[in-house]
C-alpha cells in the first residue's frame, strides 16, 4: 500500500512529559515525523528562531493568514496569536510524513473538524497521584500554583475520551515505542486505504473475466 | 493501565495466507494470543484431536448449545453446523488474552453484534493480480476450479471495507509484526480504557481539594 502521511494531534496533561517525548521520537524516527511549527504574534525569547521554535507574525499578518484561511486552527492567547499554518503541513503530508502538532483540546477538534481522519492522542502519566507528584515539583511552588495546576489537569481531563488513543507514559523509551506503535499502525487501518480496496475490487472483476 | 483481552476476527481472502499467518503469530507470541476452537458436526478428518482442530459435536449437542446461547456465532454449510463456542473465548479474554477467531465475514459481523468492541482484521495480497496467481497454483487446476476459486475472491472482497484493518501479507514475517503491532496498539484506544479514565477524572477531583 501506498504509505501517506497521517495528521496527528498530540495533547495530554500539562506535566506529561509531552515536551521530551516528541523529541525524542523525532530523533528515533527522523524519516517518518514532522513536527507542525506554530505561527504566533508573541514576540521570540532569547535564542528562539524564526522557523524554529515559532513563525513569528505581527498582528496584522496574522490576521491576514486568518482571514486568507492559511491557518488550520488557531486561538489567542493573553493578547496573543497561536495557530497552525496550514502549508507546512500539506507540504509534510504529501511528502508521506506523519505531521505531529501539539495543541490542546479545543484546537485538535478544530483540526479534527476541517481534517477528520486525524489522528488524537492523548499522553498521560499512569495515575493521578503521579501526575500530582510531578505537578507539585520540589517542594518550590506556593500552594496557589500546585492548586491552579491541578485545576487546569481537572480541565485537561474532560476531553479526554474525544481522543483515539491514551498513552501512558510511566517509562519514556517504551512509551515512544508504544506510540511509534499506534502510529505505524494506523497506516493499515481501512479507512485510511480505501484507494487501495477499490483498486483490487476492481481488478478482482477483471481478472475475473479473463482466461 | 491493566491489559484486558481483546477479541479479534481475522478474515480475509481464501489464498490470502491466513492460516500459516496465524501459526506463525501463536508460535512467536504464545503469551499474548489464544487461537479460538470452533464446535462442528462434521466427522473428525484423519488425525484430527477433539479439542485442538475443532470440538467435534453430534447434531443434537450442537442444536443444544444454540438453544442455550453457547455459541458467539455459528453457521451451516453443507449440512454442517460450524460455531464459536462462548466458553473458551470468555475464559481466554478474562486471563487476559487476546482471543483470535479465524471466519468469515457473515459471522465477523454477528461477533461484532455480540460483541461491539470486537476488533476486524482483513488478510489481503499485496494485488489482485497476486491473488490470482495463488489461486491458479502449479497450473494443475482446471479452468473451471480457478473461476470459481475468483468468484469467491469477488465475494470475499464485498465486506473489506466493514474491517476495522487491511493487512497485506506479501512477507510473512513482516506482516506477523504488523499484525502484532495492530494489536497491541489497539490495547491503548481510549474506548478500551474508560475504566482508566473514569479513575484518573474521579482522582484528580479528590487530590484537587486536598493540601
Amino acid at each position: 500500500m501506498e504509505k501517506k502521511g497521517i495528521l496527528i494531534v498530540v495533547s495530554g496533561f500539562s506535566g506529561a512529559g509531552k515536551g521530551t517525548l516528541m523529541k525524542e521520537l523525532l530523533s528515533r524516527y527522523p524519516e517518518d515525523y514532522a513536527l507542525s511549527i506554530s505561527a504566533t504574534t508573541r514576540s521570540p525569547r532569547e535564542g528562539e528562531e524564526d522557523g524554529r521554535e515559532y513563525f513569528f507574525k505581527t498582528k496584522d499578518e496574522f490576521e491576514k493568514m486568518i482571514a486568507k484561511g492559511e491557518l488550520i486552527e488557531y486561538a489567542k492567547y493573553v493578547e496573543n496569536y497561536y495557530g497552525t499554518p496550514r502549508s507546512y503541513v500539506e507540504t509534510k503530508l504529501a511528502e508521506g510524513k506523519d505531521v505531529i502538532l501539539e495543541i490542546e483540546i479545543q484546537g485538535a477538534l478544530k483540526v479534527k473538524e476541517a481534517f477528520p481522519d486525524t489522528l488524537l492522542l492523548f499522553i498521560t502519566p499512569p495515575t493521578a497521584g503521579e501526575l500530582r507528584s510531578r505537578l507539585v515539583g520540589r517542594g518550590t511552588e506556593t500552594m496557589d500554583v500546585i492548586e491552579s495546576r491541578m485545576r487546569r489537569a481537572c480541565e485537561e481531563a474532560e476531553g479526554m475520551e474525544r481522543y483515539d488513543y491514551l498513552i501512558v507514559n510511566d517509562d519514556l523509551g517504551e512509551c515512544v515505542k508504544r506510540m511509534h506503535g499506534i502510529i505505524q499502525g494506523e497506516h493499515d487501518r481501512s479507512f485510511r486505504n480505501r484507494e487501495f480496496m477499490e483498486n483490487i475490487k476492481k481488478d478482482l472483476e477483471r481478472l475475473k473475466g479473463e482466461e
